[in-house]
């Protein structure tokens, strides 16, 4: 069924009220039938009793078509499985932490957005920032500045849009003139929280996104803050714990972020603290690595594969720390003259938002310049 | 030779002040020879080259008596590796790290100390705490936090009385009623640095200790520090770095307590702070591991083989983390009425000094308590 039959999407959303997120049982009964089956049978009420259970409350009580209509008001769509920019690698890893016993390891059935840049592309060089709502003010300089400099590399932040650190890092991303994910644990149309609704319009207006599992009308929760934070760990090519008390959402993120075996970071702060104590706890553990800085992030996070690091041991080429992309990027790269992105890309054979990607990395490698004429290789100074 | 011999303690004077430590030829043919014949066959200029080059210029240019006579009239005193409160075991890993090539790993052939104490026992259970001359207060209060809990739990503070973080770990020592030991880098007469000659005061007249490798009238000079470190690395049994700039001493002691095999261990703090650049660097590196507390200083460090970590993973015994000392004294324990520690000692076959030691560090671990009647074991409840 293509993605463009509407019964798909009408489906997607009535599957998206009909059970409280994370279902797994209704989860694999889509899987096992697709969309537009398993909705019917679940409308029917002819589903097998782990699925009844998750979904016979609701499965009469509403009219999807009526959520599409909200949406459309609110300018927001529904992003669907079947759509080409659904994330289909980040949540790949749901399946391989379910299959080692992680319970709520569970993807999303549909994603209502608002924004209009492709979620697949923005988050194919993307971290995660989060942390405490009652962030200190040194917290919040870190976070904004962790998210300027990820801006500036390319790397899109992702966070949960809650007062505190989360705020610091969206503003960070935008001052920083890149797009930013918000993943929201309501309903689009819910103001929250009161004190971000602006922020939430300049996020959509700066090229970012705005996501949320839950229908219009669904009011935010405690326990939808827990459950959503496994989408941020797993939109984030790594997760950085900016500031967080002993037992706060931001260590939940961490633990989603190990689940789904993405990179885990910390940020150092006093030790006498009380916002810093979750940091030091995870660094103390060994879980998380500490990050100061942008570049730091994008070493740890790995999914770049750069090595930034200015300590080489021993002698080494220039290019020995560049993932495959990276090195075919700097191959197509002419030592003189210089070349568009767009040639770039024709000419490693690679997506161009990849080409976008790898090019600033590479420059901060010292492996390229940008110059008049466009991208040019460097050999760098070792 | 008796320590007592009168010949031993002038051929260890001699000897220091001869070569500029550290001097490793010199120290080969101490070890050769004993200290008075090599004494003297310095003196009449009768050594190898390698010998040579480091005592030749001061051969004949001083009278080592003088030099016993100026610390007499310090109230200060000369320690020699012949007598019993010489810290054997502590130095004895300069053999092993100058067996895998490091040419600075040459113990000290005499120390000029202040102060009653035995060293040997002071440093039994001892952790160095270095950092910044240009301390922030956040460091100057971790560091005094630090002194204040390793003193009120049996463990002796060792620095180097620099302005900045080491005074503020002496002095913690000092609030927190322990004794702490002080290694300068010039000699015992020498007032410096003048903010400290309180300092210096109380540290001895509180039970610690003034040492120095240098005879009397000998200035502090900056590779005399640096040479200094390694003995502050070698009494710690492990060494915290409080606050440090990205090469600072502190990050030389940190490198002299990786070439001993010590513990290395870092305060975190705020990223953007210039003092925590080098704790930065050094967490990073994965070659020191955080530390916030007195408690989880002495647990990184592990001289004391107790493990005070509050998240034991699947059942283990009470006793599991004991080291085998702390286990003997645990058993040596009656579990209703009680003992003294000289009692306990007697029972468990173990010096009076590490059974002091050992016994508040096992009530930390809820594994001991003293009552009205002396020590007696707890279950611990797990």
């Amino acid at each position: 069924m293509s993605a463009d039959d509407p019964r798909l999407r009408l489906a997607r959303a009535y599957l998206s009220r009909v059970a409280e997120p994370p279902a797994p049982a209704l989860h694999r009964l889509v899987t096992e039938l697709g969309a537009v089956a398993a909705a019917d049978q679940v409308h029917r009420g002819d589903v097998p009793p782990p699925v009844s259970r998750e979904t016979e409350a609701r499965r009469t009580a509403f009219l999807p078509r009526e959520d599409l209509a909200a949406a459309e008001a609110l300018n927001a769509r529904l992003l669907i499985p079947e759509d080409p920019d659904w994330p289909s690698w980040q949540f790949s890893s749901f399946a391989a932490a379910a299959a080692q016993g992680a319970a709520e390891a569970v993807p999303p059935l549909a994603l209502w957005v608002r924004g209009e840049a492709p979620l697949a592309e923005l988050v194919e060089r993307a971290v995660a920032i989060v942390g405490s709502r009652s962030a200190t003010p040194y917290g919040e300089t870190i976070a904004t500045e962790l998210g300027i400099g990820l801006a500036e590399l390319g790397v899109t932040v992702v966070s949960g849009a809650a007062m505190g650190i989360d705020g610091a890092a969206h503003r960070g991303a935008i001052i920083g003139n890149g797009p930013t994910v918000a993943v929201v644990a309501c309903g689009l149309d819910i103001p929250y929280p009161a004190g971000h609704v602006g922020l939430l319009r300049r996020i959509v207006s700066h090229g970012g996104l705005i996501l949320s599992e839950y229908p219009p009308g669904v009011q935010p929760a405690k326990h939808r803050f827990l459950v959503r934070n496994r989408l941020i760990a797993a939109l984030g090519g790594g997760t950085v714990v900016v500031e967080a008390g002993i037992r706060s959402g931001a260590t939940n993120t961490a633990a989603h972020t190990r689940t789904l075996g993405r990179p885990l970071m910390a940020v150092p702060g006093p030790v006498n603290s009380a916002m810093s104590v979750g940091c030091l706890a995870l660094l103390r553990s060994g879980h998380a690595v500490p990050v100061g800085t942008a570049a730091q992030v994008i070493e740890a996070s790995g999914r770049i594969g750069i090595d930034l690091s200015d300590t080489p041991e021993g002698p080494r080429r220039e290019t020995d720390g560049l993932e495959p992309h990276a090195l075919r990027v700097h191959e197509a790269l002419p030592e003189r003259s210089g070349l568009s992105a767009e040639e770039v890309a024709v000419e490693s054979g690679l997506p161009l938002s990849r080409v976008r990607g790898l090019l600033p990395a590479l420059e901060l490698a010292g492996l390229a310049q940008r110059g008049d004429e466009g991208w040019h290789r460097l050999r760098a100074n070792r």
